[in-house]
């Protein structure tokens, strides 16, 4: 049995709250175990230089963590005057994850920003932020659609990432950070909503993988993250129908 | 009247909620009006190298915003690379204004970490900040006495912020933002629960203010810190009555 | 009796020399006992982007000690890659002090950059930044409005600084660094030629102060910045009578 | 057929050359068609703080590229004063990868830094790069088990990276820049001499991919990568003898 | 005897290797005995914003060294954050010395960048890498001569750089590494084609020096020079003719 | 005739003020025409860690503009958050030239900080930086040697610095600002009392130089040199017999 007493095929409680920041386009706030993550979308009326005059906008996202959503207190980045290379690869990581589902010529010239700030961290968090930030991204895109801004949903498709891991020898789904540090193998997937794979990125720095182990932990993040999208459908509620 | 309803020396709706983040040894959520402010206390066995083998602890603070705590998105001081000097006045402001009311050398050589995190801002972020910051350093301190690991309470006295101003020519309590970008005067006073001054940071780039406008203010000030401290009581229930 | 033999409401010897530097627009010397600061004012045909087509002018500061400005070397800020905290604050204050008395629609569209350059300091260095950047920028504007690039005078009111404090439970006016360092209650005040106060800045991070303390310590700063405002109408000469 | 007439299942030209760099302890420069990559291994009698008086080493990686290894001159992320997101990306994937051979605790308390400078590039520079770092390791450390600093050789299994993808509907092996921006999906792997998976990074950014698509671009990598620990074994000779 | 077995007036072995780098417009790889760098030309269709309008063009040159060109390694200053001031000096220097024998209205509003990064370090970088610069430039020039897009070749002679020094009392040609950190004296010379001084820089920072000493180190770089510039034109052949 | 009535060979009226700053262990206030530099000189008892325990001592130096020391106002290094490349080949070419007259060994672990801050520009910033820094570190070592901290005054000569250059075809000495942007070739030299030389950096990027007029320049500087040396002289007093 795992730490938290979950089967190896289970997620955490997930919740996830919509409009959790009034002054934002479009807010989650997802809570994945003890895993809790604001995401706000800003929908900026530019594009970065490498995309003007080409008709075609741009999703990018930022990541971050309270300096005491860990056990110990983290210096800030702010303070450090830079961003570390985690940060850097897991706000790429959203960036890219959430792009591949947006049809940026229809969304037109114009920035969505992702904004995915930890407040509380127990594993997880990289995985959490994209599964709130596609909720966020709808709610932020929905008015504009409806008030005609742009002409059509510009959304190809749900997505939800989950992580997955080797813990003691048992693949297992959705690692707690206890479980996450312990790990022989730790993988994160980023699904759609018709169960392609859109990122995959798994290290065995610990112990090498089979492709066998590897089949194992692929089927465990497509069942994780088809619960995810259905948790994100009910959040979304009539939203989720524009997609 | 105002722009929200309230009379001129009305606080804002006022809520605080204790142990808001698990991880952290203190925190607190507090809510002015529209304001959210993330407050956690860390303590950390160790102090500045100014104060090595002085007997003496130290408390300092740091202070964020979300980017989109704000009605249009801030770009993250992270990604600037270095901290405003907005950030920088309002941190200062904050440590100074908890130190003052801590007896470093009871505290003994650690240092308190507060970090205050905007995560919606309507005005009065700083003040908020304060506010909650003393609720959760009590929380952070208690366990330390109780435990023995120091020997009495080192908090001298309540501590308390809020801000007033002269708008459209009336004397107010607790501005909002929409006030605040308004008023001709701006002010932010520290409080302690006994009544006197720890900090008066008032500016009147847009008019000069007189002996008796700073008077009226002050009196304002008064009664609004003198209510927080009331619900910094009642917030803190048993633990208020270490201090 | 102080440190250095004034009676309490007593400023130092002050002198203000004009056109110190000869490369800048307007520019002051600043002798305040043993604080010495050059100041110098720069008229840039240009705003910032925020005030681009905006008739509207700036006013900006910016401080800096020299390295040996203080009885031990302080490592320059340059060579530190950063900005610190105090001098922010600083400069932040200086330009919020001088824009309080400029018309900056009557400026235009120019930036005035006020440069205070503390070369030896002894307590009281920003507020002699401020007064004597006030000479210094009369000078920088007075032609201006006499060739006629500037229609009528753009400021206001005289404006000065000074510092009080409360020092072996006595209030004291303009404070050396001994007895700053020694201080219950430190407090800045920039006053205008017509007594109103423009800002206030008081810390009692040592000892709490109460109403009547504030009071006397205001009516010590009234003092000052009256005398000092005298002074810089005897630098200014002719050019005092334009304001 | 492909851009440079290789079929889908085809390695690029690869050359491996031994002791590029005379002032280092082990250098490789190894050639990937035109990808070409300057691997340098420095051992440094010195842990990072994290792992003092562990027991342990370090094995950790820096990545760069000259200005005009591309089409167009790309800024030096030194004159930058930062390094960006891609370029930790790699280091943090370079380092990850090297490690999960050595057995830290046998390597001692000592860092092997592997520098992988991109003189040249045209894709699949990172996969490079490890395939390279790991023949500059291996001749860093010989010498040292030698001399018997080290009592075994710390390395587990041979290691070598390659790049594969989807490009125009067809699983490809071994990507060159123009391949790799017209990819729908983009994919590094890792792999042992065992044939067993230590890292697994693939992005569909422009197109989801199914588990069936991604089982064929790993039986790709599979014999793409058991090539390339061919050639480091025929480059090591003797040394590859003592793994 | 040197330490190499040179006589005092011999050059170190020089080789140079035009189109080193197939990405850049011109590049050239140059050995001077242990000293190895590669020198890339970029043409970019811009100049400097204190050039635009102004119908010249720029040249200028960046400088690095890898980790471990050095006996230890170095680290980078892209991990540092910043250029350290040798790095800054050196590059100055390289663009100084190369603008010189350039007719920059000729070459119109474009900006040459040369490259020159340091792989092997045995004293004499940054006179190899202006030897080196040079022929880079001519290749990555003589297209656009040729194509017609500048009107004719914008260069007015050949330049090489060399060093000379005072070691164990002795004036040598060209200093390794270890000769150079045993000088008394170090010097730096730039000659042009016609035997003309462009740079001198030299240091008696162990000893001062006497114009004597002075006169037979100038004739050594002399002689040195004029060497180099041979050698340069062999390498570019009939590109050689066209200066 | 010169721009401002020279003679070629004829350095511009030159000040030395001694102890200009009280808060520094020596000081000097250098004028050279309109030229004007606060050299302050700090003892500090500690050395770098490339020294500690060498039983050697060390001498840097910082040199720094006021923003408005300039005809234009320069930007600040501490804004920009870094040191340029002019700063920096300054600031290194003074340390080393001061460096070149002390016996570290003597001086004994500590470090001499040379603080150079121009206040106004016209032209020979680096040379009256030297000049002035030499008189200041005098009178900061001078006590040392009479409390008995250091055994013997650890300065081996006088030390000067000028510029010469050629400016409309005519060799000549100590160039104003509109002099040197306006020459052919400039050139700065370090000499010392016996008339040997330390530094000489000469660049001729507007036109190259034979050895001829190198060897008129030399002179001049030879003459500025001496001259300057018998002001530094007349200035120390008593101090300049201990050298």
């Amino acid at each position: 049995m795992r730490v938290d007493g979950r089967s190896n095929s289970e997620l955490r409680e997930v919740t996830i709250e919509r409009n959790y920041i009034q002054t934002a386009e479009g807010s989650a706030y997802i809570v994945v175990g003890n895993t809790k993550v604001i995401c706000t979308a800003t929908v900026e009326e530019r594009v970065p230089p490498f995309l003007r005059n080409s008709g075609k906008g741009w999703v990018t996202a930022e990541y971050s963590m309270l300096p005491r959503a860990t056990q110990t207190r983290t210096i800030r980045e702010a303070s450090k005057g830079k961003l570390g290379g985690r940060t850097m690869e897991i706000q790429r990581l959203i960036g890219r994850a959430l792009r591949s589902v947006i049809d940026l010529r229809a969304l037109g010239e114009r920035t969505l920003w992702l904004d995915c700030d930890v407040i509380q961290a127990d594993g997880g968090t990289r995985t959490a932020a994209i599964t709130g930030a596609f909720v966020a991204m709808i709610d932020a895109l929905v008015p504009l659609v409806k008030n005609g801004t742009i002409a059509k949903m510009p959304v190809s498709d749900f997505l939800a990432a989950t992580s997955v891991g080797i813990v003691k020898g048992e693949p297992c789904l959705d690692l707690c950070y206890q479980e996450d540090s312990n790990a022989d193998v730790d993988m994160n997937l980023v699904m759609t909503g018709s169960g392609a794979f859109i990122e995959i990125q798994g290290t065995g720095e610990e112990a090498p993988f089979t492709a066998d182990q590897l089949s194992q932990l692929l089927a465990l993040a497509q069942k994780g993250t088809a619960e995810l999208i259905q948790m994100q459908k009910e959040a979304l509620g009539e939203n989720a129908k524009l997609i």
